[in-house]
Order: structure tokens, then sequence, then C-alpha cells
């Protein structure tokens, strides 16, 4: 036994106060919970527990000179520090106290407070100048249940397909050559056609099983196989195959559904126009009943009116061609046609013109090409007539009068496609994730020159800080996409507006926030990350269009938010409007009640991790970018200026309304989600990714919350603390996140992530 | 002659007041330009004097039917308003005067306030019903002289070189196949030595003009051929001739650099090794002097200290091999050290195996490999010995003493290459922003459903704001770069660790800055973009890995930081610390001093746009963050936390300062170019484009701003509509700044730039 300067009961507080105070960090909460644990604790003496509480004074925080008594108490004991105990911390303090008493017994409290603080070891490990015994990763937590979880009610379909995706044809290699690449992928899409893959989401006579979840489910793995073939996959059996099952009827489902889902006929998807990018209500091509010979003719006017950056356009024998539809010198608006474009020695018919668009930046291995048509006729039945038919006398009808609705009504369908874009970009960004976190977890760099090893570069805080709210930002986007896809799913719930609004904005920020992440990885792994061995390179170039194709991000996010402003049956220049924005400030009076000093200055744990406050101050700024913008408007509409370039004028407003929206209604979500999650244990981690997700993104907008007076000085950056701190706390359980993203071993072949 | 409800006298301002108040955007200093106008215009009457002033009070604006009353009276008229009138809105309104009175003279005034106001006719032209002549672009500036400028003193080098660039060899195409274009490159590049072009850092005896600025100039404009010939360049003449030359003696330079410097002699920098890549003091590889037979035998230890990512290691037949050097048992540290790697018939030499490093994201003309040495035996003589040498008695000697010292030293010769690696990435920023700005003056989207054709995609306010403040940008670091080549070059410094700090900083902002440029340039070309033919794909995959090579970025901001922190001499631990604080405190006191009420709430034209103002402001955050830095770093080490790991503990507090010490920099040599610019036309431009910089900057840190108090919410807000403000005043002339950039015709050979 030796002789310490402190009593025994002391002396097994002293690691955690040198935690404590070295990092100066703790909120009056967690003081408190200090606090509390020293005053029930009954092995203390009253002078013992006089002294630990003079120690929490954060007014007068003990001496440094104490400190480095502490400091040099803990070191000469020659104590280890043990990463993998379960209490590793308290587990030293145990050890250190009993080095100076033979039979003391355990201070059970400690524990206490090392679970309520969230203290975790590399929080500390480095203050100690102790042996640490290091552990790449902690398995508290559990990358099945995680996944699990995930996977939610597609386990089954998920975990089949997982086991699919094992054979040869998927095995990844880099491919040059535009032509080789692209016939490797059609090859995997004929296969997943015929194992019943790509009609999923048909129903059953068309040999799907009418589950649109599932196939977004299946279709988010393809990005973990190759971007390519997530996107050949989503051009034939989402776009080419959904236009004929969602804007077609019974007689083309008979005639082309199941052929379609088997990757037989081989279809594409002809919108986009070179002169017509995003506005697809202006686009050219045009399709004009003849009713002499009953059929359709479809006809590129100009040189730029042909379609552009279709995708399978190559390979096809079919497309689904969106023209203005001219019935009796009428034009009835976009409708969608089929037309045969190739026979069957794949030779281009006559009339139609078809060029490859070279190469891309990514997604090589997806043949998109140029489409003109010159006068092509096609017979009456191949106009996709759900929405809008031509009758046997020839004249044009649809139950849906106003052009205007009819067109949203068409577009809304194919809304399920907007969602896979985003679930794939959510694909790409889990994979740079995993493959970034677990090279982390193997590259060492630089190290003090006391350790023997340099340090991993996952214990940086710079790196923990480009990576933890990613992956977070990850979990939360999953869980909102699926269910996102459960809503549009619903068919009791016919009217998709809502959701295709609220799609809008989440594919503009999921795909962005996919963008950021991947290039993010790639700098993480410095030079590896740009060999294409390594993967990330090909995601970054494959998700880089994600932002442009099915709608410009730009262009989506000014519709999210005139989806907003609509909700609120705004109508510009009616009296309606002016009880709109009535009603609006009488609710931003009530949130301001709650923002006084006391609320903006509020820096405290319990506080900054309440999901009240989170939905709170996403809330405030939905609704007061909300008004703000309804109020700017109506001023420029009531100076005369009109309506079209009033929304000029406030675009950058209207951009930062979709994405506060967007943000908003995906914290949302995913706190629900948390909720309803009944393993209590995981439940715990995910709210805190919850928790980081907010505060992340409210930290983003902090110049905002600070020009409003919502948040003070002080706590903004009590905010960004919490956020290098959370992504600390979660650096033990780092590669337990990623591999719950569930990646199979055998699409996961970089080599730095071996 | 018609009747108008107003006096002829009050009319001609009616256009002007129809402006200003539909943005309601004038600040003080603005409306007492426009109020000073009026009190001297004599042509006035006394009452119209009163009534225009009446409707200037900012407390009690026009009411909106009086604004609507304005419009109809301008509306009705149908006067037409010409874009490229000299005065645009001073012109209509005096045709608009004519209609209502046969023989007025046409006021002057209004020119006055057109000018000082910078109304634009993109401010305004959307607000009238009249008929616009609309104009892509303005002729006001001139492209010749921006370009002239920015040449500086190289304009001769630079002309000659632009003219060589239009040859055959020179042309841009795909090339996919990684063998094909690396030998595509590698004759360019030898073109290029054959012609004196890589030798023009060298001496005349050398085959060159001692022109290190001259030379940054030209490897700029590789980019605009492309990116793998830029850096193969810089491998061979740059890197491998640069340590022959900075790193060598006499007998290496009459021995190599005549030949290096014609492309006779390929040779390679192998530095970076895979287990150490931004660690160099951390290398593996050995250098061991073995004096019996005066030689010196290289050595890779492990299976991961091979050199890695090393350019032109496919074509070299020598290498500049960075290895620590062992002499009589001691290790010297790191040295460079000439090893041959293959023979005549370009057979690798005994003892060394090369491997490629395959494909890459980018830069696929460059032939990256992996080296390992086995036991490889040189002569001493192939030391560079220029800071170390091993003398006759085979002792080892360095002027140097301190091995630190002499390891800075040594790297600090490099800092050229540094810089050219952010010339190259500022030149894939001008390149894309080109095409962009090119693309957006041509491309047409969405319109008015009253006007005929659709809107340039350039005259939406979020699309200026994506490409102008970079454009600004682009602007400030080309000059930034230039000053900070020269004083590298300068050889009565030698002491170049202030300018290694620097350039360590502004490297990484600046690639930082080409990087997301790019992407902005990709997203605002929408699917175009994303064509490898339009060249901004190639750009991105290129300039991506410059964040890295050379230095990964977030460690060259540490590195920065450090140094500004060293620059105070902080030597912690010791006396001199506290001093050094004490100092900064007071300088921080000084400049809060300013930091009152009245200051953080000047939201004036005056004061935003007053280089004052940008200045106090940048430096004010430089300090802050070093006073507070320092503070963190004194408060860990005095609780006994190891230095190490104290800085580990600031990482992010290190990016920072590194990020803002590093904008200071760019801006401060900015605004002192401009004053030393003589066209006092362009002067202007380039000053705005400075103000556009500063005020774009710290908008994005005006969540910092803000927290410290020394912005307010409205200030923050003013300045915010002043960078949108500023964009949308230099739509006009966005062709003619990009134009400015003087790349030339040749190398545009993107499509959609046409």
């Amino acid at each position: 036994m030796v002789k310490s300067d402190y009593s025994i009961g002391i002396l097994q507080y002293i690691p955690f106060f040198y935690v404590i105070w070295s990092d100066d960090l703790l909120s009056a909460s967690e003081i408190s919970v200090v606090k509390k644990t020293i005053e029930q604790d009954s092995a203390l003496e009253p002078d013992e527990k006089e002294q630990l509480s003079l120690w929490l004074d954060r007014e007068n925080p003990p001496a440094d000179e104490e400190l480095k008594h502490w400091k040099h108490t803990i070191t000469n004991s020659n104590v280890k520090l043990i990463e993998s105990d379960t209490y590793p911390l308290a587990s030293l303090s145990q050890r250190l106290g009993n080095l100076y008493c033979d039979s003391c017994d355990f201070n059970d409290h400690l524990k206490h407070i090392e679970i309520n603080l969230g203290i975790q070891p590399n929080h500390y490990n480095h203050l100690f100048d102790v042996e640490v015994i290091h552990h790449k990763t902690s398995d508290f937590y559990n990358a099945k249940v995680l996944d699990a979880i995930l996977k939610g009610p597609h386990a089954k379909a998920v975990d089949e397909f997982r086991g699919f995706l094992n054979q040869p044809i998927f095995h990844w290699d880099v491919r040059r050559n535009k032509e080789d690449f692209r016939g490797k992928v059609l090859e995997q899409v004929q296969l997943l056609g015929t194992n019943g893959y790509g009609a999923m989401a048909y129903d059953s006579e068309y040999g799907g099983i009418g589950n649109m979840p599932a196939y977004g489910a299946i279709f988010e793995h393809l990005m973990f196989v190759d971007g390519s073939l997530a996107v050949k996959f989503g051009v034939q059996f989402g776009l080419f195959g959904g236009s004929i099952q969602k804007l077609g009827t019974k007689k083309h489902h008979d005639q082309y559904l199941a052929n379609t889902g088997k990757a037989k006929l081989l279809g594409c998807f002809a919108m986009t126009e070179t002169g017509h990018g995003s506005n697809v209500r202006g686009i050219k091509t045009t399709a004009t009943y003849h009713k002499k010979s009953d059929s359709i003719i479809i006809h590129t006017p100009g040189q730029n009116d042909n379609k552009e950056y279709i995708g399978n356009a190559l390979h096809s024998t079919m497309a689904s061609v969106f023209a203005q539809l001219i019935v009796d010198g009428k034009n009835e608006g976009v409708h969608a046609i089929l037309v045969p474009v190739r026979d069957k020695n794949h030779t281009v018919l006559e009339g139609i013109t078809i060029e490859d668009n070279g190469y891309k930046l990514g997604l090589n291995g997806v043949d998109n090409g140029k489409i003109w048509f010159n006068q092509v006729k096609v017979p009456r039945e191949n106009l996709l007539d759900k929405y809008g038919e031509i009758r046997d006398d020839g004249s044009y009808f649809s139950a849906i009068k106003n052009p205007n609705k009819r067109f949203f009504t068409m577009l809304g369908t194919l809304v399920g496609g907007r969602i896979c874009v985003a679930k794939g970009a959510v694909g790409g960004a889990k994979m740079a994730l995993s493959i970034a976190v677990k090279h982390a977890l193997n590259r060492r760099q630089f190290n003090d020159s006391v350790k023997v090893q340099e340090d991993l570069i996952m214990d940086y805080p710079t790196h923990q800080l480009r990576l933890t709210p990613a992956i977070a930002s990850a979990y939360v986007y999953h869980v909102t996409l699926e269910e996102m896809m459960k809503r549009y799913s619903d068919n009791s719930q016919p009217d998709k507006r809502k959701i295709e609004t609220q799609v809008a904005g989440l594919k503009s920020i999921i795909t962005w926030f996919a963008n950021d992440t991947i290039q993010e990885c790639r700098e993480a792994c410095g030079g590896k990350g740009y060999l294409l061995e390594n993967r990330i390179a090909n995601l970054k170039g494959d998700v880089d269009i994600f932002t442009t194709f099915e709608g410009d991000n730009n262009v989506l996010l000014q519709l999210a938010a005139k989806g907003v402003l609509s909700d609120f049956k705004a109508e510009f220049n009616s009296a309606g409007f002016t009880s709109v924005l009535k009603l609006l400030r009488s609710q931003l009076a009530d949130k301001l009640s709650t923002i006084n000093p006391i609320y903006s200055n509020k820096v405290d744990k319990e506080h900054l991790y309440n999901p009240k406050f989170h939905k709170h101050a996403f809330n405030y700024r939905t609704r007061r970018l909300t008004y703000t913008l309804a109020m700017r408007i109506r001023s420029y509409i009531k100076k005369g200026i009109p309506s079209y370039q009033a929304f000029l004028k406030v675009q950058t407003h209207l951009l930062a309304l979709g994405k506060a929206y967007s943000v908003e209604l995906a914290y949302t979500i995913f706190n629900e989600f948390c909720a309803s999650v009944t393993d209590e244990k995981h439940k715990v981690l995910l709210e805190k990714l919850g928790t980081l997700y907010a505060l992340h993104h409210i930290y983003n907008d902090t110049g905002w919350y600070l020009e409003q007076g919502y948040i003070s000085g002080t706590k903004s950056k009590a905010i960004r603390q919490r956020v290098e701190r959370l992504s600390t706390e979660l650096r033990p359980h780092i590669e337990v996140l990623v591999d719950g993203f569930g990646i199979p071993e055998h699409c996961m072949t970089a080599p730095i992530a071996k």
C-alpha cells in the first residue's frame, strides 16, 4: 500500500475531475449530475463531500496547480487505461484507489457519472501519461441491429438481394471504354430483369409484387455495385416502365409491362430536350393526331428541339416520348406516347436519328443519347392515355379539365423516380463514408513523440467533425426517404401534390448532401481516395449529376418553396392573402414570445439536446422565411410588378425557404421514427444521431438565427461545441455506425476499406 | 404633344423614382446623392423640388398607388428602353419627357444619379412593361485592358506562349485509355522542353531566363490545354528540375539541369510514401552512406514504405529520392538523392520496382506510380548537397546545425511548386467560369408569358450570385499569387519562412475555392456541364487532387496557423508568451473600441464599400482567433496537457485561423494592387471586384462576426443584400470579366462556350 495526498474517497474522483476540468466543457446540468452523485455517495465523509463540491464551482474552478497535481497522481500511479472496459474511467479510478487501499469497495457511483456525462475514452485518453490499451472501435452497439432497423419491412427482400449480388457479374472493375462498360451494364440489367427485380413495383400479373418501397430499397443497393447500373436499371424499369404503368392504361400494361419488367423490351424515357431541360412544359416536340390515318405524328421541329441525355437511347427498341399533343389543331399540352425506335435487327427506324452523347463525367456505363423525330407515325393506341385520351371519333378527352392540373398530375405520378434518385444519392454517400471511415481506422499519420504509434487519423477532431455529422445525416435521410416512399405508395392517398412538393425539396438537399459528403470522403482519404480502385472517385462522378437530373435542384427548391406558400392558400393579389399573412404573423408572434433573452441564451445540455428546441428552431425558420417571403412578394405586386418578375426578385429567398422546409421535414420524420424504435439501447444511439443532425444544421444557419436574435452569440458557440463534442463522443461507435448501413462485403471492394 | 399628370420637371425623375422605390434598397448615403442632385437642379421649380424631396423620405415612402401610377405613366408612353445607351435610364427619362414637351432640354443631372447609384438596366428592365432592347453584354469595359493588367510584366512571354499553344498537338480531345493519354502528354511536355519553356525558371547557362514568375504564368496557361499536361510539366521541370536547382550544387546543375529543362532527361520527384503522405519528416526510406565504396545505399525498409503517387514514374530515367540520410550510424534527417531508375533501353534497373498507380479520378495523362528500392547503390556525388553534404573524409556537414531548421529550409525552397499548384487551380476555375458564363449568355429557360423570348439564365439572380463572387475571387487570387511569386523569387529576401506560411494557407483556400467554383459551374451548365466535350468535367477531376497534393489542405492550414502564432514569437510555457498575449489583448482592445453600436449597425453603402471596413473586419477576425487560440493552448498547457495534445484539441480553431489569415492576406494584396493600377476606368471595376470579394467573405463568416457582436443582425442582412446587388450590378460586364482572363480562343473548345 502506498500513501497518497488525498483520502481514498476523494482519490477515486480525481480522474473524473481531471477529465472534467481539463476541457472546461460541462454545462450547468452536467455539473449538477456530478454534484448529485457526490451527495448520494454514502462512502464519502462530510468533509470529502465538501471538498469535492468546492471543486465543482464553475465560477471558481480549481487552480491549475491543483489540476497538475491531480495529473501527477494519475501518471505516477502507472495504472493502465483499458478502453475496452465497460466503464473505462470508473475502472481506472478503481484501480487507482486499490493502489492506496487494500480492501476498498469500488465506488459504483462513478459509473453513473461516466454514463450520464457521455464521457468517452477518446475524450480523455490523451490527457493521461498512463499507458492506454487502445481499441479501434467499440462493440457496445450492434451493427446488425442498426441494419435491421434501417431495412424495416424490407428485411427479407433486401437480404435476398444482397445474396443475389454476390455473383461474378456484379464484381466491380475499372471500365474505361464506354462500349464495353455499357455492354456489361446491359447484361447486369437483363439478369436483374430475368430474376424479377425489375418488375418489383408492378402488379403480380406483370411479374411483380406491387411493392414500390421494396423496389426502392434494392435500387439503393445497386449503388454499392455501380452507379451506372443503378441509373440504367432506374431508366428501364422505373422511368420507361413507370411511364407505361402510371400514364398508360390496361391495354398498354397487357402489351408491354411484363416484357419491360423482364428487360426483354428495352425502353427509354424521352422527356428532356436540348433547349428545354428544366422547363418540361415548354418542350417543342409535337405529337399531332392525324384523323385520316388514325395515327399520331411525332416530330422534332428545330435542330435544338431534340431529346437529350436520354438514358438507354442506344439499347432501346422503344421510347416513351413526351410531346405537345395536338388534336384537331389544338395543343392539349404535354403527353407521353410510345414510339418504336428500332426494329428487331436493332436498326434505327426511318425518320428517327439517334446520336451518342459521348463520354461523361460519370455514369459511362449508361448509354445516353440524343433523339430527333422526323414526322414519325405511330398508331393512336400508343398514346399513354390514363389522363388524356383521343376517342374513337378523333376528339380529345380528359377527366381533368384544367390543362395545368393535368400536366402536374401526370408529372406527379413519376415522383417515385425522384425518391429513388435521392435514395441512390444516400447509397453513394453511405458507401463513401464506409470506405473513408474504414481507411481512417487503419491509417496513421504524425504522432506524439512519446507514443510508439502514430495516431489513427480517425482520432483527429477535424476528421471526426468532417465525417460524423455526415453519417448522422445519412441515417436521417435514409429514414426520411423510406417514409416518403411509404406515403407515395399509399394508394389510399391519391393526391400526391403535397408529397411532390416535399420530394422536390428533399431530393435537392439530399443530392447536395451526397455530393458534399463524397467530396469530403475523397479528401479524407487523401491520394488513396483519388485512385479509381478505391471507388470514391466513381461515386463522385456518378452522383454528381443527381443534382441536375430528375429536376435541377435550384428549380426544384423553388417548386418546394412555392408549394409551402400555396399550402397557406396564399392567393396573391386577393383578400385571402392578407388573412393568410395575419395567420402567419400570429403564429410567429406565438413563437417569438418564447424567444426571450433567457431562451436565446440557454446553453444547457438538457436544452440543446432537447428535440423540442430543434423542432422549434427549424419551425421558426420555415415560418419566418415564409412570412417574409410572402410580405416581399405582396409588396412587389402592390407596386405593380408582375408576379413572374416578383418571384424572380425573391429567388434566393425561395431557395432558402425550400432548404429550410426540407431540413425541418427530414428531422421531424426521423424524430417520429426514433419514437417507434423498440430496441431501447439502439434507440438512444439513433436519437443521438438525430441531435447531431439537428445541431449541425442549426449551426449551419447560425448567421441567420443570430441575425433574427433567435439565439445569442453564446448559444451559437455552445451549439458549435456540442457538434464537435457529439462527433467525438460517437468516435468509438463509428465503425458500427457505418457497418449499420449494411453494405455487403462483396460490394466493398476498395483496397483501403479492407 | 401629350398631356401628363406630372410637370415635365417631375416627369423626368419618375423612372428613377420608380426604380428606387420598387426595390426599397437605397441606403441613406444613396438617398442623399439623389437629394443633392435635386437641390442643384436649376431646371426644377421650388414646388417640384419639394414634391420630389417628399418622395425621398425613407420613413414615409410613397404610397403603392403612387408607384402604380408612375408605372402606368411609363408603360403607357410606349417609350423603348435601350440597354446599349450609355445612360439607359436617363435616356429613357429624356424620351419620356420629350413626349410631353416639344423643346425641353435634357436634364443632365439624371446621368449623375444613374452613375453614382450604379443603377444597371438589369436592375430595372423587368420593372417596366415597355419594350426592352436587350443586350447580352456591355462594351463599357475592355477585356483586353483587364487581360493586360493581369498579365503584368509577363505580357510578352504570355502572348508568345498563347500563340505557341495554337498547334494541333495541343488540341484537346477525350482520351480514355491511360497509355495513349500519357503518350500524348509526354510528347507535349517534350515539345515544350525543346522550345525552352521547361527551363524558364533556370539560369541562362542551363537554357533558361531565370524568371520563375514568368514560368508560373505559362504554367497556369497549360491548365487551359489540359490538367495532365500542367501537372506532368510541373513534375518534370518544377519538382524534379527544381530539386536539382534548389537542393543541388553546381556539379549537379552542370550535369543535369540543361537536359532536364529540355526534357531529354526525364525525372520524378520521389518524396511521398504510402505510409507517409503529409508527414514528410516521418518517411521511412533510408539512404545509408557506405564509406568503403564511397556510395549511398537507398532502401525501402517495409512493404508500405514505398514511394507513392510519383508523377512521371513510368517515363523517368532518374528520381530525386527523399530519404533519411544515415552517415556513420547517425540519422541526419531527410535529404534528396538522385537515383537512376532506368537504363537507356528504358528497362528498370536492378533493385528497383516500379508499379503503375492505375486509373485515377482525373489526371490520367500523368503516369503516377509506386517505387520500391532494394539496397540500390548510387555514388556519393548524387546527394543533392546544398544544405547538407558528405565530405571526402566520410563525415556529414551542414552549415545549418539545427536538424529541424535544416529540414524546413530544404522544404522551403520548394514552395514555388505550391504557388504553381494554386495558380493551376485558379486557371482551372477561370476556365470553368468562362465556359459557364458563355453558356449562361446563350441558354434560355422558362419565361414570362408576356415576353417573346425566354430569359437568359445569366439574368437569374441566383445564377448571378453563384458565378459573380467566384469571378471576383479569381481576380483577387490571380493578383495575390502573382505577388507571392514575386516575393518568393526575390533573391534579396533569402528567408522564405514567412512566405512559406503564407503560401501554405493560400494554397489551401485557393484550391478549395477552385473546386467549389468548378462544381458550381458544372451544376450551372446542367447536363451540358456533365459531358466531357464541355471540359468542365475534366477540370473537376483534375483540380480535385490539388487540395491534397503538395501538402494536404488541412495539414497546410494548421502549418499556416502555427506560423501566425510563432510570428508573435509565442513561446508556450515561457514568460514570453504572457507578454505576447498582453500585446494581442491590447491590440484587440484598440479594435474593439471602434465596435460600438453605431459601428456594428452601420449599414450605409459608403461604409460597407469602404476598404477600411473590410480590412478592419478581416484583421479583427485574424487577431481575435489568434488571441483566443493562444489563450486556449496556454490554458491546456497550464493544466499539464502536453503541447502535442493541446494542439490536437484546438485543431478546428487552427483551421479557422489559417483560413482567416489567408483571406485577409489575399484581400490586402489585391487592395494594394488596385491602388497601383493606372487605368482609372478599369481600376474602378477592379475595386468593385475587391469589394465583392470582401463582402462575400465577411458574409460567409457572418455567424462568427455576429457571435462576437462585431456586426448586428441588420448589418449582416445589409451585407448579404450588397453581395446580391453587386452580383447583379456586374451582370452587364460579366462577359468582359471572363474574357479578361485571356484564355486563348483555341483553348476554348467547349461547344457550349461557342
